[in-house]
């Protein structure tokens, strides 16, 4: 099977490693040289441009960024003719507007981290199509309808954000007090055996990108802005203030 | 060794079967009738007041609620010789006060549910006096400094409160899309087995217990109010909101 990539981040090249045993095609036309160098480490074959892989691909994976989500389904979308994938942490509205630009499109999330087991969220109908991914990687059909996927990551990103932000705040204060290892201990308490580690990486990922997560978080909050939301709200607030 | 208790609640008895080996004593004076068959069930030995109690223990331990801590302490603080145990969850600048009016009070906290393993956090000089109990419950020293025990369960509270309320907002959005059920196993990824149930319990007992909750937050509000409070202030505007 020919499994195409549009977009050679280190998503696509931890997923090209991932399908070990599939053939893997892109194209290095226009890229960065940093991309070049990612491809070319990779196992992947690399066409001529994107209509060749888009034309040649049993599986097309859009990974670029959520900006380019439609510019690419609108170019390529309609060329390829196996299952069209994106995963460029488009909004749930974004993935209606490509399933109805690509012949056999499927809702689809990477959730958790790509390098720990992730799990790769799908809704569609065509889901059937991706089960010898199972092989590979742990699926989870949510559901036959476009964006529940998409909706799903988004909910979990509000709560994980949602989580660090308490971190945040009940650190810093603790820190003052001279309490921090002190409270991450008691925190940990019926909790898992990495709490700590988990929670000390969760925080630093916050303030390292808080400038994305903000803007994550503001194009969430949009999308579901019929909800309360104040946790949410809070959350873009205080990621907003350890901006570093 | 002699360990008294004023007060009866469900903490108390908890306490008093950990104990088993040491001798308890209370009182049933002035209590309320299902106090009373509390006490019958443990095994207390009942003295006539609590001032024969207070005199007797080696371990005085108050448990009653933070609004009656400090006339406990004046009434009673004084009479006792042995070590003075305050489990109203009183706030920093109550267990102060009742550092001066006992002579040897330790500030301490149970963290964790009473019926699972819970861990008593103790700060004070006093602290040695108290390995004994380490046979029967899990004790932590904090620091030397009366107060650090009830800043670090304060903390924990706005911890664990904000992630119920980060809980409630997400499924109470999944629950109208038909989701709730698929985001919990969305939220699970990577964490304990037991998250589910947990998180189900988590917000069921935030929203049963919301007025309680919601007057633990106020207090911790206010004892913090020097610092950024924003996810604290959301949580108890959510928590609010969830009122039953």
């Amino acid at each position: 099977m020919k499994i195409g990539f549009i977009g050679f981040g280190e998503v696509s090249y931890k997923l090209s490693q991932l399908f070990k045993n599939e053939e893997i095609i892109t194209s290095s036309k226009n890229r960065s040289k940093n991309t070049i160098k990612r491809i070319n480490k990779s196992n992947a074959e690399i066409l001529k441009d994107f209509n060749e892989v888009a034309k040649n691909s049993d599986i097309l994976i859009s990974a670029n960024s959520p900006q380019k989500a439609i510019k690419i389904a609108e170019k390529y979308g309609n060329i390829n003719k196996g299952i069209y994938l994106d995963l460029n942490n488009i909004n749930p509205h974004t993935a209606i507007k490509i399933n109805n630009l690509t012949p056999k499109f499927i809702d689809s999330a990477i959730i958790g981290n790509i390098n720990h087991k992730p799990v790769l969220y799908l809704s569609g109908k065509y889901y059937n199509k991706l089960k010898i991914l199972n092989k590979y990687i742990n699926t989870q059909l949510i559901s036959n309808k476009i964006g529940d996927a998409s909706q799903l990551k988004m909910l979990r990103s509000i709560y994980t954000k949602t989580l660090a932000a308490a971190l945040i705040e009940t650190t810093d204060i603790a820190d003052s007090l001279n309490l921090k290892n002190e409270l991450l201990q008691t925190l940990a308490i019926n909790e898992d055996k990495n709490f700590i580690k988990k929670s000390n990486s969760r925080i630093k990922n916050t303030k390292k990108n808080s400038k994305r997560k903000k803007e994550e978080l503001e194009e969430i909050i949009k999308y579901f802005k019929d909800y309360d939301l104040s946790m949410s709200k809070a959350t873009l607030n205080k990621i907003s203030k350890n901006d570093l």
